[in-house]
């Protein structure tokens, strides 16, 4: 498959739970990390819409856990984003270890941006983000 | 709605992002340590099964989130469980913030037994969860 | 010893690591809520101050851990605020764990305020943290 | 200053804090992560000593706060480890910025190992982290 961004992981420590492995929480860490590297790499940075009032929210997050990290692997997440609707995008995000390439994570993240008076709206700045 | 558990929270402020609102992934944080807890009503303690082998992962999570919760925010996650499959049973989650009651989140946590030797299995202790 | 802020916890599952205890950076996140409690107790907020662009920082966190709190674990941040230079101040915080009263942890944490200048500055609106 | 261990990061959005700059209790993550390396770098695995039994813990933490870190900015953790004691251990650990080589925080990381009847123990798994 095609993915517009892939960024590099490896797992910490301190992200494992007393099963040994990766929280089912910190996923959402990782994915948001991509997502927003992701919009850096269109020159989209989140912290300055964030300073100028344009709020990115998830509005919904749809995960299927495959398997899991443990201490030390290494893995990527790889990342597309769609127009889903007028107001919404979509990322797509695969997780695959590294070393024998499995699916870890599937993931289907919708957004949207939030104006300063708390309302969706269609922030001019993500239109380089459809616009290949 | 009837709940079979509901534990009450406060925002804390390291929990909320560069947005000042809860960042999205901690909302996952609330939500297993609510299952916990409703597990531990049924007298099953998630830390004792983990020592015995028996890990109790999540295989697919969908969360639909309507409402920010802010820094200070008191808030409820009213959770039920229903078996789903065989192998696998389903937490129905929703967060009510406490000052308006409005819906914060919605979620549903599909989740499965899995043994020492990394296969789904049907573990016993977890009858009781199903049994009224 | 006399405390001017007491704060109830529970050990959540996700703040235990793969040793099945909470995991020593955790304790930071206790401690500052805490402190924030302390804060809002005597009327001040830290998120309205942020907003009004006045930071409170840490400056120096000295902890001494004594035991491990564990799953489950129900415990106690107990915290006195005092100033400590003209620009400083410092808040001495013990830990004790509610089952048997045990020292958990020992924390000194010193904290200036910074002003939207990015510079230390004396906030009026901290004076009556010390005015008791 | 000589370094026995470098570690590159760059901070992720979910680590800042509404104060738009990373959380004074996720450093304590920073530092574990880069402790982990510099064992791993000795051939010694904090998660395999684990699963044996030999738990290492921090006893102590000393940590100075000089400046902040933003979103996006990189900086590396640079990690020493020396004797502390018979039965102890320090890391002395410094993170400075990439971009301007500003030093942002000093820590001194005392520990030591439990086993697993949970007394300090002198593990002759970590003999090879002084034989230098």
């Amino acid at each position: 498959m095609e993915y517009s961004h892939r960024l590099k992981f490896k797992v910490r420590d301190y992200e494992c739970d007393m099963q040994g492995v990766v929280n089912n929480g910190i996923y959402q860490h990782y994915l948001e990390h991509a997502r927003h590297g992701l919009l850096l790499s269109k020159g989209i940075s989140f912290a300055e819409l964030t300073e100028r009032g344009i709020h990115l929210v998830v509005v919904r997050a749809e995960l299927d856990y495959r398997q899991s990290l443990k201490s030390n692997d290494e893995f990527v997440v790889c990342s597309n984003v769609e127009q889903f609707s007028r107001l919404r995008f979509v990322f797509l995000q695969d997780i695959f270890r590294t070393a024998d390439q499995n699916l870890i994570l599937q993931a289907k993240i919708i957004g949207t941006s939030i104006n300063s008076h708390g309302r969706p709206c269609v922030a001019k700045e993500l239109a380089q983000l459809f616009s290949d």
